[in-house]
């Protein structure tokens, strides 16, 4: 039977991902792996996850067996909402879905939202994954530039004008990057994506006089007053706020949240943001369990159930009641700052290996949190073989160029610092030096 | 806000299924529901889950709770591997693709296989959750009719003519009517897929004289040996075999797989076939895990595991490492019987109890195995009607007409009988039937 023929039109735009498919090497004993953004499983709960399947089996054994509603286990939802209401607005239960790895929000916004040819900003260079489940519904993608402030929203303005369905970002400790979108550049996106007051090159054109304190007017306030209304012709964009990440600050102050900038409740008590904010468990807590979360105003989860229940039906009950019982055991809380303290280390120990072992003429960034740096090396370096050369030595790292969309970025690198010990950091950084100073040295 | 203007157009295809609305009201307690497809949850083998995630989490704790392959856990794999392979052929771990719940199989199937407009022939009435995934891809989907043998294959061979891309079936106790394709008619239809020996309508103009002996000659070995050369230049069709209930037969003899008595290895080895099989622990052990499987040719997987990873990166580890472990405790296997006792009971129960309490002029289909059945009422009965009523007397079904694509079915109404005790299928169905009698009477 030929297959090829028969395959929809959108699979030309699927790939395996290089990421998970290097992964298969890197799990080879004696592989220092930088690939892929795997926790460290040394540091999973695991006696704790024992006990808390124990009990949800003995207490609830039952429910947590038995198909479950597709928004998600109510408490779980509850307790969601709880975490992200702030004083000046409330989130319900009914903003949150719970889905199947944050991975599914991505593969579900895209159904739910894109239709092919639509525009979509994105960082440059951005998380592959999201690439990979928007591809199939032929979207457009455009590039932004970004700085050590994260994206340069001074480059949006032209952009919005030209209309785009969605901005894709992960503020805090970006994939690859791993820099941190700044409290002025958050809020001057805000204003930007609401048309309230544009940035610098377009202030003259449509300046709105909304009084601007510290903390912005939240565009739903604007809306119900009216001050909007000027700009309301302009097609509207979404912020896809994707945040696997942000507990995981090592350094620098928390920042909150876009969504957090933005929301504000209706009259009727009803969420009013343009964010969709996607969070997961699998960076902080557990990633096997594929558990993670949206939030939105009801209308929108509203659709996204609708897409969520003929993706999957609901995701594993028993992982959301082991997940809820790991809440409420204070485990979360607990394993949040004991991550932060163990990844913290491993950061600063590839910074001071970069900084001892890799030739003049490499650059790198400094995160404050997450799990990933960015390397640039001399444009000349053929990643290919750099890499080729570094599994030889038994050392892993994913060539930068796959998370680019231009081209860009064939002499980068990603290197992952939560998976391995500090010892073996400084090691498989060592090495990584040696094969590359060898290459500047006869190429 | 507004918007309903910045979702994408696919989703007017979408919309929330009506059964697990209805499976919200049904949880209520006292009600006796004949609503969902839902295991009864008092047959859990919660003590065995119990000591299954108890020993996965000590002996192999790290492995289950990190991150995993995106076709799943080796070992499953391969256990599913080899149960489904047979004396004349093999399917290889390659072969086998683990998905969140065999749902998940649906959307990814449709996501790689169909265009706006790709024809789609399904049994009518059909499998409600297989139209929520795959109208999204806006198909074109043409209904068949089927009898008591299952789907009526003399339909067939016109509609394959004029192509289609994929035959979506559920061979075995379908549902939502509970009916078996027969073995004759599995035979006719692969023959009729394959352009082998085509419906007595079509026999003189396409009958080839491959030997015709009790076991059709695999597809795969006709096309090895040239035989289907004459056919080839037509376009082919995939079957789409939906097995969720399969091992839960209460009578008659177990049947063939449509894979099996298609498949065969070609010349490297490789599965051919058309059929793309797909199965679950769901019913037959835990729903609640959302664990199911894909069999198709190395080729098909392959696209589907792109497909899976941009969707949900893999299923939940845990949840797999726990079911291969209820597997090796031999849990599965006690489990398949004591399922069979219960559940035949159940059918009998409800079989009798419809003889008993329903009124002249209500039929049902008598299943050999699954969950459900259908009820045919007379024609001019107002179902939503029946639905409130009995709602009121804390009973709940699904109505028919939803499983159906052209507007019949309205006087039908799906019940199921796995989740209620004999006792209260009996007292529901005893409630029913004084429904619908007195619907009847008054007029």
């Amino acid at each position: 039977m030929k297959w090829q023929p028969l395959f929809a039109e959108r699979t030309t735009q699927m790939r395996r991902s290089t990421v998970r498919e290097l992964l298969k090497v890197t799990a080879q004993p004696g592989m220092i792996s930088f690939a892929g953004g795997i926790p460290a499983p040394e540091l999973f709960p695991v006696p704790e996850v024992a006990q808390a399947a124990a009990n949800v089996l003995q207490r609830r054994g039952e429910q947590a067996l038995q198909y479950g509603e597709t928004e998600g286990v109510a408490e779980l939802r509850d307790w969601i909402a709880a975490r992200f209401s702030r004083a000046h607005f409330q989130v319900r239960p009914e903003n949150v879905m719970i889905v199947t790895g944050s991975q599914q929000a991505l593969d579900l916004i895209g159904k739910v939202f894109l239709n092919a040819g639509d525009r979509v900003l994105v960082e440059n260079p951005t998380y592959l994954a999201m690439l990979s489940a928007w591809r199939p519904m032929m979207p457009a993608f455009v590039p932004l530039p970004s700085d050590t402030d994260g994206l340069c929203v001074d480059a949006l303005s032209p952009l919005l004008r030209a209309g785009a369905k969605l901005i894709y970002l992960v503020p805090n400790f970006q994939n690859p990057q791993g820099i941190t979108l700044s409290l002025p550049r958050r809020r001057q996106l805000l204003e930007c994506i609401n048309g309230r007051r544009l940035v610098p090159s377009d202030v003259a054109q449509t300046f709105l006089s909304a009084g601007s304190g510290d903390i912005p007017v939240p565009c739903s306030k604007l809306l119900a007053t009216g001050k909007r209304a000027t700009t309301s012709h302009k097609p509207q964009t979404i912020i896809i706020e994707d945040n696997p990440y942000g507990e995981l600050r090592y350094s620098g102050d928390p920042l909150p949240h876009l969504l957090e900038l933005d929301a504000a409740n209706g009259a009727g008590g009803e969420l009013e943001t343009c964010v969709i904010h996607l969070g997961t468990f699998s960076k902080v807590l557990i990633p096997g369990l594929r558990v993670g979360w949206v939030i939105a105003p009801a209308e929108v989860i509203d659709k996204l159930v609708q897409a969520k229940q003929a993706a999957d039906l609901h995701t594993s009950t028993l992982c959301q009641h082991v997940i809820l019982e790991l809440i409420r055991n204070g485990v979360l809380e607990r394993q949040i700052p004991r991550l932060r303290e163990a990844y913290g280390l491993r950061r600063d120990t590839m910074l001071s290996a970069l900084a001892a072992h890799f030739p003049d003429g490499t650059t790198w960034t400094r995160p404050d949190g997450g799990m990933f740096l960015l390397v640039t090396l001399p444009p000349h370096i053929e990643i290919g073989f750099l890499l080729k050369r570094a599994l030889a030595r038994n050392v892993a790292f994913v060539p930068g160029d796959d998370f680019h969309l231009d081209g860009q970025g064939r002499n980068t690198l990603r290197l992952n610092f939560s998976n391995a010990t500090p010892e073996r950091i400084e090691e498989g950084v060592k090495r990584l030096g040696g094969v590359l100073v060898e290459m500047l040295r006869t190429g």
